[in-house]
């Protein structure tokens, strides 16, 4: 396999080559430096959207809504859904997918689930490797949507340029017992369902909420299943993409995407390599042993990883 | 604070040494190295056991009755209810706290309820520690608990001597979904709600799901909220303990929990000091401009590590 014929082939479209490479990403294949430094030159152009929500707000309509009205303005848009495969929610995504299948046909539109369970930092590692790929294969857009469980919204807005927080009516107290968490997340805030009741006091919760927070983000109704306030939604990403790109803030989340990205490889190398075939598992032994506390172990493993031993 | 007086008072039983002890490791406070010198010599007793299930499988009412009957034979148990601690879940585990605190003024039992939204790492690093803790502290018994959600339980397995995975009628097809992710984590397995319609249903398919896999392991019935099969699961736990004994398993086990810790804490120093006043962020901006692929910038934060720069 030629990896720059292969870049090429991404590029001019082709989603067979475009799912290769983000096989090649997720599988650390060894010719993941040859496939990162061809993609390289080709990267930065695209707008990178994480969508988030508890389970049942109606991510998978809100996404593909908001697929339909992208692709109206003509933009080519890649989907990353992630799949935080706890093996109890393994099937959560699965009808998201499914249901996505209404733009299957459409070569504007390219959609990946990426599964992690398991692998440690996993995640952190495969997701904005796939987003590179996405980048230099040409999309205008990137959304990276996920459900809201433990880390991985956490994941999504490290690395996204603007964060939706989807919320709904009927969703339980949940969502109220952690009302910051939410605000620190969002950049835009999403209350779907907005023809049933008690949608607009959800809008009513979050527009308290950030007034005691000191804060003023977007919100949008939307009814995704009829496609109500896709335009909406278009606009407030627009304007914040704006805003971001006024205040210097889109470079500084980049360069934090970045780092996410260059400590994940440096870290997955660490401990594929150093870490293990260096002196990790004979001083775990000594702590089990009580030989050692785990703090002295951790210098010997950084001072072993320092002189290169 | 003298930290020898501490580590005393909670290997005496004093509650509120355990937990001083506990927020220590969960701060990262300056003493912590101190705190880990003091605790060594006092840990490798505890037996640690995680439980994880979906929500609603009456996880909360389980480790309930687990404790009741553990304390009938005289056990001294600690608890660690990790919250994964999405925004969207913030409260799931209150209840869980506030209903435990039946055991609350049993000195004998130590309840805690760990949260570690947002930091990075900071299940893996900081649950270890407090098990640990509660070692050092005398416990016979470290339970820990947590939803199963994304890599929550994973982490509880990296931790445990023996995992047990809650199940119950009427969860849903995601269970199904994931067969050979619940096989691959558990040792014992609970149907808990047995006296439910669909339990024998569960207990079916595990068993057809074990057989395919060529795999045996325990299935205990329980209605947890009568306390009816608690003796049954203290005597599984018992027999895997054994097991893991008879085969060399459960050292093999501790050392990996060890070499988890050890890893926590080398990490943790490496993003907080080499990482950062290294060249992580000017590498990041040189990702961003295009100037270096991001395998290159790991080399070169990895090169910086080891030549000390």
């Amino acid at each position: 396999m030629n990896i720059s014929d292969l870049v090429g082939q991404a590029r001019e479209g082709q989603p067979r080559a475009v799912a290769k490479l983000i096989s090649l990403v997720e599988d650390a294949h060894p010719s993941l430096r040859e496939v990162a430094a061809a993609l390289t030159p080709h990267t930065g152009r695209a707008r990178v959207i994480g969508l988030t929500g508890p389970p049942g707000v109606g991510k998978s309509s809100s996404t593909s809504m908001l697929l339909s009205a992208l692709r109206k303005e003509g933009k080519r848009v890649g989907v990353l859904a992630i799949d935080p495969s706890s093996p109890f929610s393994g099937g959560a995504l699965l009808g998201d997918r499914i249901r996505m299948t209404e733009h299957a046909t459409d070569p504007g539109v390219f959609i990946r689930s990426m599964a992690t369970r398991g692998h440690l930092g996993g995640l952190a590692w495969a997701t904005p490797q796939a987003v590179r790929v996405l980048d230099a294969a040409g999309f205008d857009v990137v959304l990276i949507e996920t459900v809201g469980v433990g880390q991985s919204e956490v994941d999504v807005v490290r690395l996204a340029d603007t964060t939706v927080v989807l919320l709904a009516p009927g969703m339980g107290d949940g969502v109220q017992a952690a009302k910051a968490g939410i605000l620190e997340i969002a950049d835009v805030f999403v209350v779907n369902k907005a023809d049933r009741e008690g949608a607009e006091t959800v809008v009513r919760n979050l527009k308290q909420m950030m007034a005691m927070a000191h804060e003023e983000k977007p919100i949008v109704r939307t009814v995704a299943t009829r496609g109500q306030g896709a335009e909406d939604l278009v606009r407030a990403l627009g304007e914040h993409r704006d805003r971001l790109e006024a205040c210097g803030e889109l470079s500084r989340r980049r360069r934090r995407r970045a780092a996410s990205e260059v400590e994940a490889i440096a870290l997955r190398r660490l401990r594929a390599t150093d870490f293990h075939t260096g002196r990790l598992d004979e001083l775990a032994g000594q702590v089990v042993d009580r030989r050692l506390d785990p703090y002295a172990a951790a210098d010997a493993l950084l001072a072993a990883l320092r002189s290169g031993q």
